[in-house]
Formats: C-alpha cells, sequence, structure tokens
C-alpha cells in the first residue's frame, strides 16, 4: 500500500529523478551544440544569453578546454552521445586549444584570447593548466592520437613540477611572506590524477603517492570545531602544517568547494578502499551543506567567514549554480555508498531548489547566478567562468549512478 | 511667506545641508582616528567592522596612502582638524608607506603587504603609485620636507612614462592585441596634476600639455547616443580612435566612474575657464545620472551594459557608497557653477538615499556595500577598497562648497 499510495518507493523516487536528469541532460547539450561552435573561426562561444546569443566573442580557455573534455567524456561514456557529430565538436574544439591556448615550448595556458585565437590574459595559477590537460588527455582516451597524450603528459608533470618543486615559471612578482596552503591546488591535482588513471589505467600505481600526498594535504584543510560549533569546517586557506591562518582569508569557506572536495574524496576512497577517507568524506559533505545551506531562503550561500565576520567578497550570499551540481554529485555519491535515505533526501532538496531556480526548460542549460532570494540576477546561461561542464557533468554522473542504483533495487 | 512657510528658502535648504554634512564629517574623522591607527606596527588598517573592529590586520596601500592624502588635507584646509594630532597621523601613515608600500628604486608600489609590511601582491596597474604620489605630494605641501618632494616626483615621472611612453616595467605578461583606452587611466592623471598644480602652483604651465591630453583622451570615452537613446553615454573602454569596442568591455558603463570624471572635467574647466567643457561636463553628469539611478529602488547602480545585454559584474545591481559620494560632489559643483535648482535637487536627492541607507549614525562612516533592495550586505566600514577616503573627500569638498554658497545667498 505505502508503496503506491502516499509516499512513493525509493525505486519510484530515483526513476523521478532519472527521467528528470535526463531530459536536462538532453536539453543542456542540444543548448551548447546549437549556440557554442564558433564555425568560423574554431573554438567555442561561452557568453551566451538566455536564448544561446552571443553577447561577447571572447574566446575563454576554462570552458572551452572544460567544454572539450565535457563532449569527448559524453561521447565515450553515454551511449546516445556516442555520435559522430559531438565526437567532430570536441575534436574541433581540441584543435583550437592546441593552437591557441597553449604556448607549447613553456606549457602555459592563457586564460583568455580574441575570438581568432591571438592572447589575452595569462594567469599566475595552473588553472588553465589543469583544464587543458583534462581536455586533451580525454581527446587522447577517446582517438588514442599520440599528440594529444604528448601534450598532456608535458603539460601534467610542468604542472607538478610548479606545485611541487618550484612555481618560478608562474611569474609571481612578490614572494610570499608566508607559506598558503590553498585548497583549489591539491583539489586539481587530485581531479587530473583521477583524469589520468581513467585514460590510462596501467598508470595507476605511478600516481599512487601523488594522490595520497594530494588527500593527505586536502585533509589540512579541514578542521573539527566540535559538535556544538557546527562540526568539521573546510578552510579555503591554511598555513603550511594546516593551521587557521589570521584575517579574512583564514577564515573563509567556500561551501560548493568544500563539497566538491567531498566527493572527489569519497571517489578517491572507493578507489583505494579506504573506509577512513569515506568517513572523512561523508562528514565534509554534511558538515559543508550545513554550514552552506541558507535557511532563510534556500540554496547554498557562495562564502561564508567561519566566524560571522565581514565576508569580503560582493557576491558572498549569491546562489551559484555550481555549487547545486557538485552537492547533486556528492548527495547521490554519499547515498550509493551508504544506501542512508538521508543522503537520498538532501539530493532531492538539492534537485528541488536548482529546478525552481536554475533551470530553464525552455532553452536548456540553468542560470548562473542568482540572487540570495533566488531571483535570477544575471540573465546568462554562459559567461568567462560559466560554460558546459558544472551542469552537464553533475548530469551525466548523475544519470549514470541513477542508472545503477535502479538496476540494483 | 513662501520663504518661511511652505517650502524652505535656498538659505534654508543650504543650511541644513551643511549642518547633516559637517556633522557626518565629524564622524567620520572620529570613527578612522579611532580605530584605523595601528599604533604597534604604524601605517593604518582598513578592515573594519561597524563598530571599528579590526576583522583582518592586512595593510592595503590604497586605503593607506589615500587616508594619509585625506588626513593631510583635512589638516590643511579645514579650520577645526589644523590640530597636531591629526598631522601627526598622517606623517606616521607617510612614514610607514615611505618604508614599505614603495620599492625605491623602481617607483613600483605594492598593493597589499602584512601587517609589519611586507610585500604580499603587485599589480599590473599604475593606480597604487597614483595614489602614493597623492600621499607623499600633499604631505610635502604641509611639511616642505624634500624627501616627500622627490619621492612624489620621481613616482610622478614614471606613472607618465608608464602611461604616455612604454609600460613594459608594469609586468603586463601578454602584449595586448589592440589598444584599449581605460577610463580610470586618464582620470587618474587628471586627479594627480590636479594635485600637482594645487601643492605647487608654480608648475601649473609645465602640466597643462599633459592636462589636456587627458581630457582629450576622457573625451573620447564619451559616445553621442542620441535624445530618445539616453544622451551621452560615457564608455569605460574605448578603442584607440574613441570608437566603441565590441563585446561586454566596449558596452561597459559604471555610473559613479562617469560621474566622477564629470566633476573631474567640471573642475578643470573652472581652472582653464572653458565654457564648452563645463558644458560637457555637466552633460556628462546629467546623462550618467539618469543612466544609474535606480528607479525602482533608488540609489546608484554599479555597472550597466550600454544594450541591456547581460552584465558580466556579479555585483551590477548593488548599491556602493562611492558613486553617492562622487554624484554629492558632481551635483553641488554643478549648482556651484550653474546656480540651476535642478542640479541642488539631484544633490537633495542623492544625500537624502544616502542619509537612509549608507549613514550610520552611531558609529560613524558609511557602509559600503548594500543590495539592489538597499538593505547592507557586507556589515563593515572598510575593507580593501573603502577606507577613509571617499566619503571624507565628498563631505569635505561638499562642505567646503556650501560655505561658499552660503556666503553669496
Amino acid at each position: 500500500m505505502a508503496d503506491s499510495s502516499a509516499s512513493p518507493s525509493v525505486k519510484q523516487t530515483l526513476q523521478g529523478y532519472h527521467q528528470l536528469v535526463s531530459a536536462d541532460l538532453d536539453r543542456t547539450v542540444r543548448f551548447w551544440l546549437d549556440h557554442s561552435v564558433d564555425d568560423q573561426c574554431g573554438g567555442f562561444f561561452s557568453c551566451l544569453e538566455a536564448d544561446g546569443t552571443v553577447y561577447d566573442c571572447t574566446k575563454y580557455s576554462w570552458p572551452m578546454c572544460r567544454q572539450v573534455w565535457m563532449l569527448a567524456r559524453l561521447y565515450q561514456e553515454v551511449d546516445r552521445f556516442h555520435q559522430p557529430h559531438v565526437l567532430e565538436a570536441a575534436s574541433k574544439g581540441g584543435e583550437f586549444i592546441l593552437q591557441h591556448v597553449q604556448e607549447a615550448s613553456s606549457c602555459r595556458c592563457y586564460l583568455s584570447l580574441t575570438r581568432e585565437g591571438r592572447p589575452l590574459k595569462l594567469q599566475r595559477t595552473i588553472f588553465s593548466e589543469a583544464f587543458f590537460v583534462m581536455a586533451v588527455s580525454e581527446l587522447y582516451r577517446v582517438t588514442r592520437h599520440a599528440r594529444y597524450k604528448e601534450r598532456a603528459d608535458a603539460t601534467m608533470a610542468k604542472i607538478i613540477h610548479w606545485v611541487r618543486v618550484d612555481s618560478t615559471e608562474l611569474g609571481f612578482s612578490v614572494a610570499p611572506p608566508t607559506h598558503v596552503s590553498s585548497l583549489s591546488v591539491p583539489m586539481i591535482l587530485l581531479m587530473l590524477i583521477g583524469q589520468m588513471e581513467t585514460v590510462e589505467p596501467a598508470r595507476t600505481a605511478e600516481f599512487s603517492a601523488l594522490g595520497d600526498w594530494c588527500v593527505q594535504q586536502i585533509s589540512r584543510h579541514v578542521v573539527d570545531r566540535g559538535a556544538n560549533r557546527g562540526g568539521l569546517a573546510v578552510m579555503e586557506n591554511v598555513g603550511q602544517d594546516g593551521g587557521l591562518l589570521p584575517g579574512c582569508s583564514g577564515r573563509l569557506m567556500n561551501p560548493g568547494h568544500a563539497i566538491e572536495a567531498g566527493w572527489f574524496l569519497l571517489e578517491r576512497a572507493a578507489k583505494t578502499d579506504s573506509e577512513s577517507l569515506a568517513a572523512l568524506a561523508l562528514d565534509i559533505v554534511s558538515s559543508s551543506f550545513r554550514r552552506g545551506w541558507d535557511s532563510r531562503h534556500g540554496g547554498l550561500l557562495s562564502f561564508i567567514d567561519l566566524e560571522d565576520r565581514p565576508p569580503t567578497q560582493l557576491e558572498w550570499d549569491m546562489k551559484m549554480w555550481w555549487p547545486h551540481n557538485e552537492a547533486m554529485i556528492a548527495f547521490l555519491m554519499a547515498y550509493k555508498h551508504t544506501k542512508d535515505d538521508g543522503y537520498l533526501d538532501k539530493f532531492g532538496q538539492v534537485l528541488d531548489y536548482s529546478v525552481k531556480h536554475f533551470v530553464d526548460p525552455e532553452h536548456g542549460e540553468w542560470f548562473g547566478y542568482l540572487s540570495r532570494e533566488g531571483v535570477v540576477k544575471i540573465n546568462a546561461k554562459g559567461g568567462q567562468w560559466k560554460g558546459f561542464f558544472h551542469v552537464p557533468r553533475a548530469l551525466m554522473m548523475c544519470e549514470a549512478m541513477l542508472q545503477e542504483l535502479l538496476q540494483t533495487c
């Protein structure tokens, strides 16, 4: 009785989610294939209005490289996207980034370029290079063309060198007086290791020690505040030995980032068969969600000060799309790992907020930036930082997890 | 009859404004002298909570240099602040910036430093250097110590070189493919020229050609869209010949910045006795205010896209304190110049919004960042960019203009 009337069975719930997620993934892929491909100059536009109209032709390497990765991965892993036009879009994007995004001799990658591919900006970070590795290594996975592997390996080696040995080539103008560990660096490196292992499973042992180092580095950002002060807190910046740093940057939390770190660690825990790491990962996801969820208006806040002192990010209380994508992945992965219904409820809570506020069922893809109250503040689907990545990655991963779950329930 | 009953006379209105502005200036000066001075390490804190508590000890060169300038100018120009402790605070701040903010051999100035003065960040722009010149030249004006003049002159020469001859020393990593003129560069240079002329009036002729160049550069940012499309539009970025640039940055308007440019030009027009420049300046102020004022909630928007396409600044609809300070100066200066009551009404409109939303009568100084609806979003009085500058500069200038106006009415 209960299963078919008042409360739906878990299976029905999962089926409902699966249907919703698959339809959204279809719309999202269509939106970007229809509007982002630059047939004239190559590469992808990411500055797209709500209906897909291009509002700026500048090419940004983060969304471009991520789009190449995403298309190649959809081609490789999702049957209905294993189609020539998907691979063709990925490959054409790959040619543009090989030719224009990377300065081959230094392996440095520009942040932005003109429509034609002339460089505009170069950052003093490793992120453009990391997304470049994601893109070309996934293209290698699909095509097995040596030139992709060559670029991926050379750039990966440089990134490891910059992070662990010497960052001089990144061009910092001032040597930092104290060592600050930024959560994003071990996170991005762990993501790259996962990518390399997926592309060439035989190399897993090669990256094992580096993976452990990343896990250890990320763990240093996790501070236990005790049960009556919210439990674990994942700090964006800590000192060399993991201690809390003074000032705003030392009190800064980014709930979406912390939740993403949580599922990175949970994935790693499953791979390395570590239950203690899984427990930490689950705790990170839950406590970061508790800290980040806006009890007043719903949705995840963008930045929090650990001690409720003035936030310095003007957008701190805005609701951005990507933390909600990370939370969807994290809670479904947590549910898959534990079968604890509480995680499935949380997945439903995030999905429900997202469908009501971010999703555009008319044109596809999500809006990116809402006010604290949940009203669309920037009427666009993409920009310098938002491209074909967080939304389809979450939908693709959730679709796959829901399929697996449905097969076993 | 009319003067004393229903509507107050202009004189009464001006007296009311004068009283309000003077009281606010007193509170503001007290707030910063009480809370920002670092007696232990020298220099000024700018990260101050609503009640003045320091929430971050990082030293930021923009607010520090501006505070030195502001204190020295108040000491020099406002009788009730011509007090030893005001000069002492300015001089001590001056010692800190001489010792720590500038790398003397290159004249480059750091953007941020530790509490003790160790450098953290260096930007690829001329702004830290420009505020450094403001600070040390005003200290020279007050003290006539040669070492201040020496630093001011050397740095001013470097800035002119970087802007007009060769920017290599600023450390740009990528040569721009097309020349983009940013409104802030000629504006800041025009501000520096005004400062140099104030400090040493005998040098006015020396800066005359450079001043004309700045006016010409700023004028290139002014586009006439015609009466039915809002009249003049001041663009943040234009091409070398003043043409509209493609993309977001080419459509970007910053109403506060445009209004500030307006009063810079009006001041220049008065100095050079140019009625045509004054007419342009007045038109810039009025049209920028019309474009920037939020008819729905009041207050000035932070960023606008000329064609109402998606703004890229997440904070575009926030109400920030400083555009309101610039508008107060601009409208009162416009009224003083024309005696047109319309400008005085606008001054009153901006002052009224500011008193209701930004001013903190309890602790002094204004809040800096409101939501579009006018609610305080960041509960602080200062930060990396907000210090002892825009509020007291506007209050000091408006107090002086109101005094002048009251003497003649």
